[in-house]
């Protein structure tokens, strides 16, 4: 049984709010890819933008500046050696979702590739070009204009990690394939003027 | 006990890599700030380079312009409330150091303020102005010039996130003050191709 359900753009940034590991993928003309990538962001809330690094050398790269989209999936904690794997190998030589037997959907808006089995949500994003910034510090804006997510962890526009839902827990990349897993939602409380 | 040691500027990046909730600061002339920063991201390893996003209102970008630099803070999960605290209000009108009795340093090559009580880990950046970036999505972008650690959770240039120091395990902000804390290290195996 399938338990994504859309997620108002208004509340989309908050699906990355808390730093987790993503998959990125896009497509254009019959070719795709799919890339792990640690170094993502929002950058605002209304209208719901996000910045993700991108580097020059990968073949998602091209498919994002062909296609002018693309797509951030946030996989839960029982897919860490796949996000692990997708991160590890190119794309360029033949279709990764082929080779790990990865069942992508498609965006409602822009028909990128997205997952949903094992993942705590997922957003579509028209990417928006920044010369600079691409060329310099390989950093990618785009703005959300599609976002779903799995309602046994985000519904009513809030994250609930729970003990039951640990499987959809998400992932945090280290390097060299180390991950931590974030648990133990807790509410902080406004310290007093000292 | 002070545990905090140097890292090597080729592992600065790793401190942030998996996108930890954190404090940055900035001082100027005998003024000083600090605040919290949910979207913040390395964009490189080599020089090591980081982006934040620095809200226009804040009086932080203010100082951070003046001065040309700042500090990024990684907060452990002991200082839950005061990140929060600290995220949750201004210090224009006076120091927050000074209103919530917080022990900072000083950053050994820019001067700004620096916390290693609590904290699992510090990085002083000097400012790389991009005016086109700034100003469209508040996202300023920094060149690491000195990073510490507490040697109990990183050490030998990666993290160590063990029960026995889940005090200095690292805070990820879901919003309105709900944090998940990072934790289960969990080294990821490459999938076989089909």
């Amino acid at each position: 049984m399938n338990h994504f359900h859309p997620v108002a753009l208004d509340h989309a940034s908050r699906l990355v709010n808390h730093g987790p590991t993503v998959l990125v993928s896009a497509a254009h003309q019959g070719r795709r890819n799919i890339m792990a990538a640690a170094w993502s962001m929002p950058v605002e809330f209304g209208p719901p933008r996000i910045a993700v690094v991108i580097d020059k050398s990968t073949y998602t790269r091209e498919l994002i500046t062909a296609s002018g989209a693309f797509a951030i999936i946030v996989p839960g904690a029982a897919l860490i050696d796949l996000t692990y794997t997708v991160g590890s190998c190119t794309g360029r030589d033949d279709d990764k979702f082929a080779r790990y037997g990865i069942d992508a959907g498609s965006g409602p808006e822009l028909g990128m590739p997205v997952l949903e089995q094992g993942c705590s949500a997922w957003l579509e994003c028209r990417w928006i070009p920044e010369a600079r910034s691409e060329e310099a510090y390989d950093t990618f804006f785009g703005e959300v204009v599609a976002a779903a997510a799995d309602r046994r962890i985000f519904s009513d526009g809030h994250w609930h990690f729970t003990p039951e839902n640990r499987a959809l827990h998400t992932l945090h990349h280290l390097g060299a394939g180390k991950f931590v897993i974030a648990s133990d939602q807790t509410q902080a409380r406004e310290l007093p003027r000292r």
